[in-house]
């Protein structure tokens, strides 16, 4: 037996309770291990000396090294202490403690070495925002999607809406714009926008601000958000806000004020200058932190309280405007206490408020329930890259890097990771399949289907494409009829009617099977064409949605 | 190569800021794995495609399973994008990313799998409590340690100072006790005092409490409790609060509340409740939430965040007595989100208050920096236990529990836990010995070596033994000498003197080593006798501190 490969971690992303009587529990043991059998012993922790339940666990999934065994215990007594039992194929047994993996287990002293979770506390309990669940979004670059107001000052303007735009061009898309094209958005199964940043800034972007508190002009005025707001409400739509709180522009006031003031400025601190006053040495280097390798972008300093009052204080506005959620940008270069602070803060006053960083990378240190509801899910991503468009795994490979992206989190939370293709960072996800339609369409399946929220860069429906910024950032083409618009509609539809618990991946006959199932049905989702049981609830070319009785 | 044992996660205990410009890095792989070398290849992360930093590190030490590399990366520039590189004796290389262990690394598209830690952010440094640091703890039990106050209503007592406490007995300790033996413990290198429950309570050991607010007229007055502090402060000494949040005593006001009015009181939500009103059944069951099987203890409803500003509001006033840390109990049954609070409002006006846990299993959760600054090592008293009390290990053994025990934190976490041999809970160390005073000896060596703050309870001088509660809780001979007074005063001379940054075990010829070291020193503690090198500076029985040039 691998005892390297046995793995748990308690009160974690395997050991957490569901609910506020259920605790679900992972082990990891090495992928292909011969078991007889996989248990938990375990009772309430002051019992557990005397006596224990048995409880059998379920082989849920596999990575590429480890196979992933799951079972829930509930109990009115929700104390637990716990200890697996490893049965081998010749009847051997072996316990698993936070002593390890030995021949022998003195339940006598379990006190000392048990697994526990020692209390579910109500607060601790990661529920998932209702409106979640069931959200399907739309994401939108500002200045390229359409233009609805023909009155405002438009000098700012650089190119025709026909053009492709470079990284400094104006097209003049606004927020009038975006409440004109409700229906349209609407009609494609969307219920919720998540808008790239919208307040003063001298960018095309809008991710280094001026004033976090007025809407640019190009864009609009404050009252067209409010009035944005309202008509997506009306709608029974939500609203995503992007809020760049690792940095703003260096037109910023309070950055203004150091620049000129230096040490005596009250907003010295407010950023991280390494000198008397901040300087910029060249187009790349300067004195103070910064945002990559942009000076213009000076960086908050995070860690310091005033800093964070003021940044959420501006988060709660957005709030108390209606917003329903905020997508962090650069979430991983801020201070974790910030984003402790901020949850803490949104949700007493608006528990439904969404919460979801930016971090590309290793993101569980995010996720324990204290910082953010999700995060962009990067890493789902790229398996939806290198599968659909890069050709670049078997199915195989494939069930396997889903699996251990979703095994990273609790099940909660998958509910609240962000799901892409693409989004204004990235290529056109239909660029990196070579403008194969079939291959987008598959990945927005696999999109659609997936635990998470599926998110759709817009233009997707119109088979707009492009390379990575800034020609990912191209404008809408309102002249042509969007080819996927039905497509997205349907695939919304679908989503509905999906079981809501397990998520996982596997293979049959070679082929990707993405599975969601519940206590009383599991829907599998066939990436190509097997034969297949049950009832067939969406079909397109060789992928086939499969619906059977568990 | 085992893959299974190569493990890292970032922005953990694996890998951390030492400070504002120092990442540690922790890599474990299979124990005994042959390297040519092991190495991380890093720079700031938006660079990172075009070049690399390279650095070895360095084996630090082993567990059962695992060697522990490590090395430290300092940077002007601190937001650090790294992947290991591990060279095999053979040369073949093998790179180790968020992608697993590959033989090839793709460099150029490293922004979406390599290791990083974004920025290092002053708010999320650990900072040790600076006289944690230096903290050697007398922990008293107060019924059974002194009494001081002759003139009080002691009609409660139950046993005369001579007898064996049992369960339910009264002694008669108290405050006014301690006071009159402060120079006493100071003689004996304590700088620092850990004081059980002192508030109201019907019990001998206060641990449910009735009254927050008030000592009890048993122990004293508050006047008495505040003089204490000022005459501990006055001596440079520290005290430390045994503080009880997850559960009260039934005849604590507002659980009465509750009992009587049920649903209707205010304070219905504050317990939990599974009922109209609190109902007992018999002495071990009920239907609200209790500790244990105490339905005399109901248990706090921390979810409740009136509860946790409740709580706090405590805690703080504690502090502003010049209390100077809490330690508190059943850590682990309360909601992590009381901690978080409750660390975040005492450090904002007491930075340097020192918060400790009440943790007996694993414990990371709690040492991420937002809730504990150091938990009750029981993990390493049980290593102590079975070494040097229970013979139960091998010196290889013990040196590879202690590294499992320390390498689990960060290493300023590992200088705020509070090390012990025994305590209240416990059976006395020298009856776990058998009585055998070397034995006991030894372990207040290693002990007082170790990372952490030693906490020693009282009458462990006096070689007071007992087994576990209530027999660990005997009154204190004021009639004899103390023996082992000068080799504790001993101890805490020697440990001023020891090294302030790594702490490990080894062996040397199959006899236990503990190592301290800075950049220029080590000390090495020989548990056994063997031929050293170096300056000894301290020496009993067959224990040597010897302490040599890095």
């Amino acid at each position: 037996m691998n005892k390297y490969a046995i793995q748990h971690i308690p009160d974690s992303e395997y050991a957490y309770p569901l609910n506020e009587n259920t605790l679900r529990l992972v082990l990891k043991v090495a992928r292909g291990e011969k078991f007889k059998e996989v248990s938990v012993l375990w009772n309430n922790k002051y019992d557990f000396a005397k006596r224990r339940n048995f409880t059998r666990m379920r082989k849920l999934c596999s990575d590429e090294l480890y196979d992933y065994y799951v079972c829930d215990l509930s109990s009115a007594d929700v104390r637990f202490a716990y200890v697996f039992l490893l049965t081998l194929p010749n009847d051997e047994e072996y316990y698993f403690s936070e002593e390890g993996v030995t021949s022998e287990y003195d339940f006598k002293h379990g006190y000392y070495t048990f697994f526990q979770f020692p209390f579910i506390n109500e607060a601790d309990v990661i529920t998932p925002v209702p409106w979640a669940k069931d959200a399907v979004v739309y994401q939108i670059f500002i200045d390229r999607f359409c233009r609805g107001d023909m009155e405002k000052d438009d000098t700012y303007i650089t190119q025709t809406w026909e053009q492709v735009p470079g990284a400094k061009d104006f097209a003049g898309g606004d927020l009038k714009g975006i409440l004109s094209k409700l229906d349209t958005i609407q009609d494609m199964g969307f219920n919720t926008l998540y808008l790239t940043p919208i307040f003063r800034s001298p960018s095309n972007h809008k991710y280094n601000v001026t004033d976090y508190t007025k809407i640019d002009p190009m864009f609009g005025k404050n009252d067209d958000m409010y009035a944005l707001l309202e008509a997506a409400h009306a709608r029974g739509m939500h609203v995503i806000l992007d809020t760049v709180f690792n940095h703003c522009d260096e037109s910023n006031p309070l950055f203004m004020d150091v620049k000129e003031r230096g040490r005596a400025s009250e907003f010295y601190d407010w950023f991280i200058v390494h000198g008397d006053f901040p300087e910029k040495y060249d187009a790349k280097t300067c004195n103070y932190e910064i945002f990559a390798d942009c000076p213009y972008m000076p960086k908050w300093n995070t860690s310091n309280p005033k800093v964070r009052e003021y940044l959420i204080h501006i988060a709660l506005t957005y709030l108390s405007w209606g917003v329903d959620g905020l997508r962090l940008d650069v979430a991983d270069e801020v201070s974790h206490v910030l984003w402790r602070e901020l949850k803490a803060a949104a949700k007493e006053k608006y528990p439904h408020a969404l919460l979801i960083g930016e971090v590309w990378h290793e993101n569980g240190m995010y996720l324990g329930g204290d910082e953010f509801d999700g995060v962009m899910n990067y890493k789902l991503q790229k398996v939806f890259a290198d599968y659909f468009a890069g050709d670049l795994l078997s199915a195989a490979e494939a069930a396997e890097r889903i699996n251990r992206v979703i095994m990273c989190h609790r099940r909660q939370t998958n509910v609240m990771m962000l799901n892409f293709l693409d989004n204004h960072d990235t290529p056109r996800f239909l660029r990196q399949c070579n403008e194969n339609e079939e291959n987008l369409r598959a990945a927005l399946v696999a999109l659609y289907f997936s635990a998470g929220i599926p998110c759709v860069l817009y233009g997707t429906e119109l088979s707009l494409t492009g390379d990575g910024d800034p020609d990912c950032r191209r404008t809408y083409d309102w002249s042509h009829k969007p080819r996927h618009a039905l497509f997205l509609r349907e695939l919304a539809k679908t989503r509905k009617s999906l079981p809501y618990g397990e998520f996982y991946a596997t293979t049959e006959h070679g082929i990707l099977v993405l599975v969601r199932e519940n206590e009383t049905e599991r829907v599998k989702a066939y990436f190509g064409r097997t034969e297949t049981k049950g009832d067939v609830i969406f079909e397109y070319e060789n992928i086939r949605l499969v619906k059977e009785s568990v």
